[in-house]
């Protein structure tokens, strides 16, 4: 059965809108977020905890911490939007706490990576969030990636489409763009946190997995039925997932296990963990051309 | 709830019966191949595929190949016996496909690692088998660990209790042993393979996983529900998961998941990836005490 749901779009940031940095998964260098920090802070009011610096072995602090930084981030209703400083691990270990918490007026919320996990979270509540950049890479990205990241937080017209490299599997599909790092989305299987993948367009995207784990994880989401439920898949960025020595790449591998699909596939979004990392709408509908390798958004990130 | 699930004994073997060794994930070197297999060969009588030598990328041999041969050694009823030569990966690429055979008579399995997901699904059929070393491994073991195995396929007398090094949260639990490898068990997470675990004492152990890794795969267990369903955590061994340079060891992360969940906990039973891997019966009830740090076996791994 297709479900057509339709993902509620948070308010428009509008220049000067008080926004707040935090760290829900990873601790991270302070340089890269001062660097971030003022570049989002040329454009908006940003403010943080001064505990987001703390840090416990590969966490930014506790997760007490973490999830009060990040509920008041949620609910403040004078925060418009949410950056989050870096992925690496530590959203899933949020999640609970997080169910507890009650209903949250839709803001745009920004990131990617382990990040992941707080975006499926967001849709498992029917709202849209911002898979791009984290506030540590800002000041690595090209200038054309920060107005694109502001486009998307500020207008109501849908975001430019993006244009890939790769058909795996041709065809065409429409449906709202969910997902981000593969390894994340996988983690949340067999959980509450994951929102219903019916009738959409999986976006994956992962670094630093060996071929065959990704072929594991790949399995899981089929074991898990994701590709009976799904219309089609965008792959982002797979960075640093080569075997060495091996006589096959990553990505054979995941052509291959895309084929098995049958669903419209297309590689080499310009999305992830790569030198370019454009962000694009969660929860939004958009259209997959497996023949002319487009992603096109059908809906903003943002309602006016 | 609670449910006293019994699971189904298979047959116990006897010297000279046949058994066939099977290669269901990655391909594996030649030579500890043979030297297990003179030690098995030496017992029972062995039968294996010469295409078991087979290749394609880390698995051994194409999807089809490794299920053909894994559904002839269940369903070819002068087979008694099943060992796998090596896990790896690929056991999960084959269980769609093993999910299409029809009833499969009880007969003791051995091995571990990628193999603890053959052993999950027999599992959720209601049927035991031997969570205990590879071909690959078995010259490189014990001469006791090997005559263990013997035991637990032979006896039916519970094999003998095993004993452990740290107790991580006390108490006493009981149930049947089901699990494995993290990694792969989590892999299961969401998916019609894995059976329920109701009751069960969990046995964990992984290989080659930082730290972040195994907390991310534990918090998966937790999100799911798994340990308001299990009654007692066994802890194997986790080899080659520390991280370098770090303030924090494996053991720490894991000695405070697994005070969260407040179960039973004992880590350091000598089954996994470890110098010893000693066998034991999964599906068959245990007895975790995490005072005395011993895991009793109140069943034998086979029938009389």
């Amino acid at each position: 059965m297709t479900i057509d749901r339709a993902f509620r779009a948070p308010p428009a940031l509008a220049p000067g809108a008080r926004v707040a940095v935090i760290a829900p998964a990873s601790a991270f260098d302070r340089a890269s977020f001062e660097s971030g920090l003022a570049l989002v802070g040329a454009r908006y009011d940003v403010r943080y905890r001064p505990a987001i610096f703390e840090r416990h072995r590969y966490l930014a602090g506790s997760d007490n911490r973490r999830h009060e930084e990040l509920a008041e981030a949620l609910l403040d209703p004078a925060i418009r939007g949410v950056f989050c400083a870096r992925g690496g691990y530590g959203a899933t270990r949020l999640l609970t706490r997080l169910a507890a918490i009650g209903p949250v007026a839709p803001k745009p919320l920004v990131g990617f990576s382990d990040i992941t996990a707080l975006h499926l979270w967001l849709q498992s509540r029917g709202v849209m969030s911002i898979h791009g950049p984290v506030l540590t890479q800002l000041g690595l990205l090209p200038e054309a990636t920060r107005q694109r990241l502001f486009q998307l937080l500020e207008s109501a017209a849908p975001a430019p489409a993006l244009t890939a490299s790769d058909t795996y599997v041709s065809g065409v599909a429409e449906g709202p763009l969910l997902g981000g790092t593969l390894s994340v989305v996988t983690r949340l299987l067999g959980t509450p946190y994951l929102p219903s993948l019916e009738g959409a367009i999986l976006l994956l995207e992962d670094v630093g997995e060996r071929p065959y784990r990704l072929d594991r994880m790949w399995t899981h989401l089929e074991l898990a039925g994701v590709f009976r439920q799904v219309r089609g898949i965008a792959l982002g960025s797979f960075t640093n997932c080569e075997e060495k020595n091996a006589d096959y790449s990553a990505a054979d591998v995941l052509c291959e296990l895309a084929q098995a699909t049958g669903l419209p596939c297309v590689a080499g979004f310009p999305v992830g963990h790569g030198a370019v990392n454009e962000p694009v709408p969660l929860g939004a509908r958009a259209r997959l051309d497996a023949v002319a390798r487009t992603l096109t958004f059908l809906e903003p990130a943002v309602a006016s």
